[in-house]
């Protein structure tokens, strides 16, 4: 579509009102809590959520990702300029203070091998997250994931045909015990479409990618895929619409998650839910580090 | 893996047998008729097949691609030499002789648009050797397609949710009322595989692919998966067969059909099973070229 600037500007508002309803998100009445990470996506999510009138609040985790690149702090600085330009309220946490480590250190004393820092990231965010809005009477967390994000891991999980979590992609999670909703508004448009909203509305974002990313599974596939895209567009869309239209024949039973629900138990040490009786993935990971950085 | 030419040969052999016993594909008892084009996988298949003792005879269709690249002439010879070497029955059918014009006449006559020449020689030749397989006293229909085949379709029909063809995809379609039992001995071949036990065994097959082949979805498909292939080897092979293990479990009351068994119709020119009351689409086909020929 060839829109002017402006127009441009609303349509993004305006489909992302209509994501909102369609996939039945939040209302006004919800207190929505945003991940904030400082990038393209996650401040021009709240950028809109702001202009459409919802009680929002930012959340960022630093992650501790200052070697030269310094990462965390620049993110940090514009999650921050963003904020205060609109007098919007951003909580920030910061990880080494509350476990001892940084991410990176995590990934340095962790046994884990694959994609190490990426899946302790990402394991050490979702705790977080959840805790923080649990904790603070948010009714619904929300990601700046994008179509290129949703496609990315879908494509992945379908190579693998990894049903578990094929039965778990959609742009809501529904809250359950323990467990806050969870919503993706921005799942339905393209990369370029957030980075055009974010450039055109004059958002300050950090451009550069996580210095850990390089390298990783997801931009391996985001090339292919894109690649898929250029030889037909329209293909990326094509492919994560189908697949929600069809969940409901694959997965009859729905069930979001990939535990029933009435299976899930309580950690031990942070009574969130896990799968697994005993300690949850997140208490193993910040005792195993504890434990190795005590006996340095 | 690597192993020499003899123990390639034989690796070959034994891993076919297991595939067709793995898939309950036929048995010895079983009149085996082999789709055979003159191309390597077919042709090695029959020789594989041979070798194993089983009752086999081949089916040529001549589609008549009978233009500077000689196709079909060059195919079809390759076909009888290979028969005559090793004395099996090669049964041979003319497309032009029973419907009065050729594929490639057929798809200038047709009004069907998308991947035309392909999409009509996969109905005429679909009807063509159910047909001699049922009126011959056959019990099974084979097909040398190969992994890197496989693979395509299952990308092609994943990339868009066909749930229906997806549903359908297997190393062996069950027999159904007018309808033979096919199956795909090659499936887990990669197609080096299959060329080099062809090359090995000094088979003489076409090289060349259908000239109407060039440019097709398939073979934009095949580059992607080759990259996918290239980046991690073994990933085709892994998607293929996590895709089987899934199936139960995404299509619980499986029906390897598109149609349910009891809502096949006969259809009134050709009495072979249509999912739709009326003719099928191969006698609607025939009918529009033969009236528009006539026409002419």
């Amino acid at each position: 579509m060839a829109l002017c600037d402006e127009h441009f500007l609303t349509w993004v508002i305006n489909q992302t009102e209509r994501s909102i309803r369609k996939y039945d998100m939040f209302t006004h009445e919800d207190r929505v809590l945003i991940a904030v990470s400082g990038g393209k996506d996650s401040l021009a999510l709240w950028d809109v959520l702001n202009r459409l009138g919802y009680q929002t609040a930012g959340f960022y985790v630093n992650l501790g990702i200052d070697d030269e690149t310094a990462y965390s702090s620049k993110s940090y600085q514009l999650a921050v300029d963003f904020a205060q330009k609109y007098n919007l309220k951003l909580h920030a946490f910061q990880v080494d203070k509350t476990y001892g480590a940084t991410i990176p250190e995590m990934a340095a004393l962790s046994r884990r091998s694959k994609n190490k820092t990426c899946s302790i990231c990402g394991l050490v965010k979702r705790h977080s997250f959840n805790k923080f809005a649990m904790e603070n009477g948010f009714s619904v967390f929300v990601t700046g994931h994008n179509l290129d994000d949703e496609v990315a891991v879908l494509y992945n999980n379908t190579l693998s045909w990894q049903l578990d979590f094929l039965r778990r992609q959609a742009p809501v999670l529904p809250a359950k015990p323990g467990l806050i909703k969870k919503a993706k508004p921005f799942c339905r448009f393209y990369e370029r479409e957030t980075a055009a909203y974010a450039l055109l509305r004059g958002i300050e974002y950090i451009e550069e990618e996580c210095p850990y990313a390089d390298g990783s599974t997801t931009i391996a596939i985001k090339t292919i895929l894109n690649q898929l895209e250029h030889n037909h567009a329209g293909t990326k869309l094509a492919f994560y619409l189908k697949f929600l239209k069809a969940k409901p024949e694959l997965f009859p039973q729905l069930g979001e998650s990939l535990v029933p629900q009435d299976l899930l138990f309580s950690c031990p040490g942070c009574q969130q839910p896990t799968p697994k009786e005993g300690d949850c993935a997140f208490c193993r990971l910040i005792s195993e580090v504890q434990t190795k950085k005590m006996a340095k």
